[in-house]
């Protein structure tokens, strides 16, 4: 009676993984909420939607979105290196929206993908329920080994088979490894994408959220033959609420994904709020408020385990939300974070972050199970000195056991 | 490159329909937008949800939706004759966003569904983009003739195919043809549904858009074998904008399109803001209004039609936003709807609402040309007049012609 992709789907009810279901004693590092306290004041902005801009705050938005928040979104990316206009430019319901958007106006069923391993969980389920193969790809601290790409595509070659049709990365503060991609590897994946024709999708929440050094261009700003589509959100930079992001793609796949979004439109109350609050004086300091207080929040987690757990290796992330443990090969983490969660901390085992997927000779591999994934943005600096040493103390534990 | 699903669509964006794309002097009675003059003033609930409910507004929401208002939902669907709680319950981004995950939920390509012929045409896509068979059953002032649905199912068993896997219906003021559908024929469907095994799903924004009369009881209501997929919507009572609508289904259904809704919640900030208008004195009154301002809006329209448009069959809409005319069958409605757009008013050609069907004998046959769709949602009382006088005009000049 279900559909195939439905069929398949676990009856039970997914997981609490929101903070307020949780106990106030557990320390959240699986959460990737906002931290509360960068949360804006939004109020003086939805009154002025709901008052000068009423009409269009509740009647239905256009399907491609606010004019004037494309507008300023192409603005907002050409200060960032790209060249596009307001066509480009499609709003949609949160950067998981637009995944699911591309991956409808791309894929068929049997078709590959290509994803880093590990890559961000949650666009897992979103690919497979088209019914895709997933092509791993490994990473290193530059991020995506562009070289690989070649024996995949060589493999699928002498395979006779269809080669694969998109290839999706979060480049800037990878989740969940905290990389950032490299300028060379960057340049040489949009040239390999050109090259052999196949879409890039990049995912890019963390872009803003930067604690150092000069950006690197995004991979649509190195875009020159309409090769990439990128996925923005305002989710981690602003409220994650709002489930209001953009994809940047060439204007004839935009038309295309318009006629895929039949949605009666985005949100417009939204739309004007983020609007006017982008437009404000406040966004700017906003934006520094966010970046000062993730980037406590980081050094305080990187001090605490290189204090309580040298064992574990870390890349120092220089943006985004999360920091990636590396363990000695024998350290179990899928039983090390439920040690963790019955100490009072919940994190996220590697494993979790590997897609069902084949190498580029195609063979499946088990996950490694020596890595975690440390959340710093939602629990507070405290909790992050005393999560950090619940998480060692388990881990001294599973060793003594 | 592209999936078969997008390889069709045309490239060329979508015609305008937003009114505030049209030039002034054109009267919309193709619109689907709610009248400015009813659209409430949110401000309060929005200011309470960014204060009092600052961080649930602004995180990422539940999956499944605001529990308070999964439970508000079920008390007032309970009011309204259904049995319920709140795990029967799960929000989504408007009535679209519910058809597409109910598809996702049932649907594999090369299946049928059963739907009416006219349907509600913003539908159509969104089952087509699934790759089904549709197949049609006629309609008549009493609504659905579910005696045509054995001959069907008889037809797919004589040809040993696959029965088709739901009906899809609007029962409350049917959109296009504003027919209510009668209480016995809503017994008849869900027995027959019950009786085949197929899934009812009810489409019903209007329910609460009703200018007379005792409802009668929706297919949900009258379900007892968890069978309908009950489909509601704010849109057409409060605010299209708020893209707040929900599925009201058994529980396993509910925790498998919990599954397939991976877009990262529905807007926290708008479920809390209708609950808070929900819950407040001003629903009520607001309720009465959007029903008194529409009754008035149907008056001045039925009346314009019967002065002007003598050789228009019509039945009167009890709720809804709609007036379906049928004129004699020479009558070409698709030229008709041209030369009134160039007269100054906009209408909807009746060949819109048929889907590319087959009918219980395998079938296919051209949509009936003599049908048109006037809505009187949004036009004001003057604009109806003179658009109805617009309208006639066109009609005689064509077969002046």
């Amino acid at each position: 009676m279900l559909a195939r992709r439905a069929a398949g789907l676990a009856t039970s009810f997914p997981a609490p993984h929101f903070p307020s279901e949780l106990a106030s004693q557990v320390i959240p590092f699986d959460s990737g909420f906002a931290f509360p306290g960068v949360l804006p004041d939004l109020t003086r902005f939805a009154q002025v939607a709901l008052t000068t801009h009423r009409e269009e705050a509740l009647q239905y938005a256009p399907t491609q979105g606010n004019p004037e928040l494309r507008a300023w979104l192409a603005d907002y990316m050409n200060a960032d290196g790209c060249n596009l206009t307001a066509r480009d430019i499609i709003v949609v319901n949160g950067a998981k929206h637009g995944l699911d958007l591309i991956s409808r106006l791309l894929l068929d069923e049997g078709d590959s993908i290509v994803v880093t391993a590990p890559m961000y969980f949650t666009a897992i389920p979103i690919f497979r329920s088209f019914g895709v193969q997933f092509i791993e790809v490994g990473q290193d601290r530059d991020g995506l080994r562009v070289e690989e790409l070649e024996e995949i595509f060589a493999y699928f070659e002498a395979e006779g088979r269809r080669p694969p049709k998109l290839i999706y990365n979060v480049v800037d503060y990878h989740n969940p490894t905290g990389v950032t991609m490299a300028r060379t590897r960057r340049e040489a994946l949009v040239d390999f994408a050109v090259r052999r024709g196949v879409c890039l999708v990049e995912d890019n929440p963390y872009r803003r959220v930067r604690f150092e050094g000069d950006p690197l261009p995004c991979l649509k700003a190195l875009d020159r033959a309409r090769t990439v589509f990128h996925v923005g959100t305002f989710s981690k930079l602003i409220a994650p609420g709002l489930r209001i992001g953009w994809i940047a793609a060439d204007p004839d796949s935009v038309a295309r994904l318009m006629q895929l979004k039949s949605d009666g439109g985005t949100n417009p109350l939204i739309q004007r709020m983020v609007l006017e609050f982008c437009r404000s004086e406040a966004f700017a300091a906003h934006v520094v408020r966010v970046q000062t207080a993730y980037r406590e929040h980081r050094d305080r987690m990187v001090a605490a385990v290189r204090r309580e757990l040298p064992q574990a290796a870390i890349t120092l992330p220089h943006g985004g939300y999360y920091l990636w443990l590396s363990f000695p090969e024998h350290v179990d983490c899928d039983a090390l974070a439920r040690s963790a969660a019955a100490a009072g901390v919940n994190v996220i085992a590697g494993t979790r972050f590997f897609a069902p997927a084949v190498d580029a000779s195609g063979r499946r591999r088990a996950p490694p199970r020596n890595h975690l994934r440390l959340s710093y943005s939602y629990a507070t600096p405290e909790q992050i000195d005393a999560g950090v040493a619940r998480l060692a103390a388990a881990l001294r534990s599973q060793i003594a056991a």
